[in-house]
């Protein structure tokens, strides 16, 4: 892919390229661009003019930034993700960024700044309760599993819709990464000498690689929303009404892995995050902010089972989708829901792409909480066979992450 | 949709316009052009040349003959069967009709006359056997199930066929008139006067309502393989290897309905037909022939289970697809399969496209049958629930057909 990258000096000429932009900053007085950069795989400009008007400019690199160009990286997922960006925010205005442009010649987005906020991650890695913040994150969920699904959408449009939204080489990362490396390496895990043994265990139990084979199937058959797709705490941005913590506002973004996928995924990725942060407090000895993270696990269920079972009221479709259809929905989700957080926090420990909350402990207190996230792991792809309550997620959890937070 | 009908004064011009067809048929040598029509959708026409070459050319209309230009049809249907032809004789070509040509202007398939085939309902509405059939079909639906899904197939390959295989209108069809019209009428059901009370029983049995939307959702989104999506006996063409029964050769047509959708659907319609061929035979009194037709429903599931395990050893990824996983496929697709015969069958009594083994019966004859199919459908959605056995779907369908054969 041959395409200009966009640098702090040459974002204020692309600005004024872009007369939909005027309204947003005055491209004549830019006072300050800053590049943040998110990471690996894209350019991301906050920019802010004289007159308190701002945009975040991002750009989609065609490769891997952290390996270069040997490891190629389609740039058409800004596409997916502007795409998603808009149809999520049609149905869920306060809880994604507006998107002002997609320029598919530079792969760029131009959309809004979220001032004041903050990743969900970096905050519960400080700590902070951010409250209210799991309810809204599951109202946003349950937003783009009704308005995207054909219980929310005519047949026909949403055929459309999935037909335009596939997302291969995303897909393939997740495919990859979170079902199947964790089990067969191929030279990109790697844990701890400490923890080599449960990675073992993990990748040698047939009960996981059969859980994590129906899993995978799952992903890549049960095309029911155009979901995230990579819905951690990391793409989730946090903001308290006053101060640092306490009632907060919450925006899901960097939704470039959509697709349409089964729903349950995004609900399991949440899950399996607030663990992460929870093995971490438990680690630290921060019992009860531990606890208060798990109970997230309950509360975006609860908000997302609630604001579906609203929405549903008004499908597109009664004819045959009665209550039943209702309840048949949320426990497959619910079910669904244990198995890829099994998969999703397994991944995190052993896999490629590793979670803060864990790599930034000593390695001391690192073992034991990546041990437990492990056994936790395993131990929830069989009970979900049983009982499905958040309430015994939350309780597992946090049985299992306790005992294993010291050596 | 503004195209040029062909006619059979027009047909050999036709050929003659495309040179690809010269190899088939001589052009300058027609000897006859037959138009036999397919019923509703299509034009049909068989072509023979002096020397022995032969053709059929199927034209797409854009209404349903039937009832004319008031109900138009997108004929870009002949597109999705071209596609789905090609494909599925890709993995299964002595059991697909071969494709010649796809003229997207005309919306006109150019395929092999298969001369000595019958369609597989005429055959068992005249009481014939075709050994060997029920077993072809189940492997021609193992090849389309591993061969164009994930299992078989690398993951960015079928995804972009995915997403070029959306089928919204036929789509539709199957929708409403399988899942939807026999429990909501909008005035397109019919039966006679004496199955109104059956009728009126099963549009407002609660249990097979939920098994109906459940059908239906998992028709919406299980997009698992490239389907046929109508493989009822009518898509089946037989010919027995000598006179008019016995071993038999069988090739499945037709496949415009084709889409990604669940592997079930295909067998559960194939397990309907065969019941409404028992059905008959059990009005007429023909015992023997009603439990060889039921005796199709094991037989067509062995050679499709048979098959598609010895094609799962070439699997594209076996790293987390084990043993367990063709298991869980098998069990899953025969337990589907009982829910989509149950909404296949019922929809032929009481729905728009009825089917000809009922009623070209007499009405004394025919309401038993019916009643009997009726019931039989409203059993098999929740004796699935605890035994998914061929056997007892075959058993359970006898007594039920049997015991309602006569008023």
């Amino acid at each position: 892919m041959d395409y200009e990258f966009l640098t702090p000096e040459t974002v204020p000429g692309y600005i004024r390229s872009k007369p939909e932009l005027s309204a947003i900053v005055d491209s004549e007085n830019i006072k300050d661009v800053k590049e943040i950069g998110d990471g690996n795989l894209n350019l991301v400009f906050i920019v802010h003019d004289a007159m308190g008007g701002t945009i975040v400019i991002k750009q989609a690199l065609p490769f891997v930034r952290l390996v270069g160009p040997t490891w190629p990286m389609t740039p058409f997922r800004a596409e997916r993700e502007a795409e998603a960006l808009r149809i999520h925010g049609s149905f869920n205005q306060a809880l994604v960024p507006k998107v002002y442009l997609y320029d598919p010649e530079l792969f760029v987005i131009a959309m809004e700044n979220l001032s004041g906020y903050r990743t969900w991650r970096g905050a519960l890695i400080e700590g902070l309760r951010h409250e209210g913040a799991a309810e809204l994150i599951g109202q946003y969920v349950a937003g783009v599993a009704f308005g995207t699904s054909v219980i929310g959408m005519p047949a026909e449009e949403q055929k459309t819709l999935m037909s335009k939204s596939i997302n291969p080489e995303l897909c393939k990362i997740t495919e990859d990464l979170v079902f199947t490396e964790p089990y067969d390496d191929i030279g990109r895990n790697a844990v701890l000498p400490a923890n080599q043994i449960d990675a073992m265990a993990l990748a040698n139990d047939p009960v996981m690689i059969h859980a994590m084979g129906e899993a995978k199937w799952k992903f890549m058959t049960n095309a029911e929303a155009l979901i995230h797709g990579d819905l951690h705490t990391g793409s989730v941005m946090v903001r308290a009404i006053t101060g640092d913590e306490g009632p907060s506002m919450a925006i899901a973004f960097d939704s470039e892995f959509s697709f349409y996928g089964p729903v349950a995924f995004d609900i399991g990725a949440l899950w399996a995050n607030y663990t992460l942060a929870a093995a971490r407090a438990f680690a630290l000895g921060n019992f009860e902010f531990a606890h208060w993270t798990l109970s997230l696990v309950g509360k975006t269920w609860n908000a997302f089972s609630k604001t579906f079972s609203e929405l549903y009221e008004s499908r597109v479709d009664s004819r045959v989708w009665k209550s039943e259809m209702l309840e048949d929905r949320l426990s497959e989700w619910k079910s669904d829901a244990w198995l890829f957080a099994a998969a999703k926090m397994s991944r995190r420990i052993v896999g490629l792409a590793k979670a803060a909350d864990i790599e930034t402990l000593e390695p001391n207190l690192r073992e034991g909480a990546a041990r437990g996230v492990l056994e936790l792991s395993r131990h929830l792809v069989t009970t979900r066979n049983s009982d499905t309550s958040t309430t015994t997620f939350e309780s597992l959890a946090s049985e299992t992450l306790n005992r294993h937070k010291t050596r």
